[in-house]
């Protein structure tokens, strides 16, 4: 079992009940990453759920969590032959940190598509390479750890501020760390941590600093193969101290598997 | 006031709930129409915090929702300074129809932007058109009648199948109709509706028909001037029988305004 597999697991202890351990290694500072957090709620979700697939998740951001013991409180809103929607909300000491919305349904694994934007253009894996803006300011075996992440060429120089971005965008790959065992145990368990794994798309813009997020919501639009996701992140707007973040992954097939878009504060 | 003014309110009834008498003029159908919803719930959210704009919502449609009393309850999940969050949810007759999280803040009307993406090109208003691939399918004087569309003439010839769309997306304007009254007394309140009143984007591939909206999370970029909001919609992915429609609008300063995706159902 892998890191990402052990460290999201949620045990049952009552009804609309969960119990979750959460892995400091996931801290970014003092905060636990946002992503890891939807991924642990998302297996107390689909545990509520008759159907397999998180679809559409939305989840608001309310306090930062960190390492220990949580809560999560399960509620099913609708039961549909169709869609199957869950609330979920993530507690540390009696304090709501993370609160959820999850529609859940049965995707086709051999759905072809009637209309499809073609991939991103992200390069050869080989010719990307790792840097993150964190990495000064965090622990040595913290998040960054937990993900692998290659930067396209022009991203990796944009980040490193060798070149001017004209537009927030990076472009890469995202998977589960080689060193904690590699891809999880159903691919599409990852993608909740894939898309708010990345260095903030402020960095490009300001100087690296905590960014909270405020709202996040995606979309699961295909099942994923397992191995690395090609990203493309871009902003839009960055203004009165809010910023988006949208963040769409393709699997090795080049098939869009996730949508995301959060809404997120400027670090000060 | 206006149609939609009056359409929209809500008379608190007690701690925690609001009531509400859905106009049946937003009808679409036999369903009403969700945009119309959020802002009827946005008021409530509204109604419960010390903020004034409604920055960040995600909703989530479990049943389609008529015309008559509807209930709505409130709960807030987190009040702060900069952020207070509220969780609605509209029953009528006792069932969930829509249950959605706002989170609320204060926004600079005076904001300069760090960094924006430049404006959709939306063709002079004067140049727009008006069709509704609905039209033939609703009544008279049904939710066509709420709200003012123009679609840029490529988007008019390519929804009347006069010409093919190489990618669904549509460009035009929205406000609220001239015979409603016009201009909601506060821009910002329209917004819920605008992102959800536009022809759905895969009538561009499909024939017309129920698209029904399983989520959908828009955001609120800046304050709106009154007068109409310049908008593009597209899909990027339509497969499954699941469909993202984006709709970004502007303001007539040329401001983004509200940034919003929904995932919906090809209707059969």
């Amino acid at each position: 079992m892998t890191r990402f597999d052990s460290a999201t697991a949620v045990v049952r202890v009552g009804e609309n009940r969960y119990a979750a351990e959460l892995d400091p290694g996931y801290l970014i500072g003092t905060a636990i990453n946002g992503g890891y957090l939807m991924a642990v709620l998302q297996r107390a979700a689909l545990a509520e759920s008759d159907h397999p697939h998180a679809v559409s998740s939305s989840y608001h951001f309310h306090r930062p969590g960190g390492g220990g013991p949580a809560e999560i409180e399960t509620e099913v809103v609708k039961r549909g032959r169709t869609v199957t929607t869950v609330l979920v909300t993530l507690r540390q000491e009696g304090r709501t940190v993370l609160t959820g919305t999850i529609a859940t349904a049965t995707l086709d694994s051999q759905a072809q598509p009637l209309y499809t934007t073609p991939p991103a253009p992200v390069p050869p894996i080989g010719q990307c390479r790792s840097f993150d803006p964190r990495q000064g300011h965090l622990a040595e075996d913290g998040f960054l750890a937990r993900v692998d992440v290659g930067l396209s060429p022009d991203s990796y120089a944009a980040l490193l501020r060798e070149r001017t971005a004209d537009t927030p965008e990076l472009y890469g790959y995202v998977d589960l760390s080689a060193r904690d065992g590699g891809s999880a145990e159903d691919p599409a368990a990852f993608l909740p941590l894939a898309v708010d794994a990345l260095p903030p798309i402020v960095s490009l813009l300001t100087d690296w600093s905590w960014a909270p997020t405020v709202e996040l919501t995606w979309h699961l639009r295909a099942l994923p193969e397992p191995g690395p996701l090609a990203f493309r992140a871009h902003s839009t707007l960055v203004s009165d101290g809010w910023f988006d973040e949208n963040v769409d992954l393709w699997d090795t097939k080049g098939r869009l598997v996730a949508q995301s878009r959060q809404l997120a504060r400027v670090g000060r």
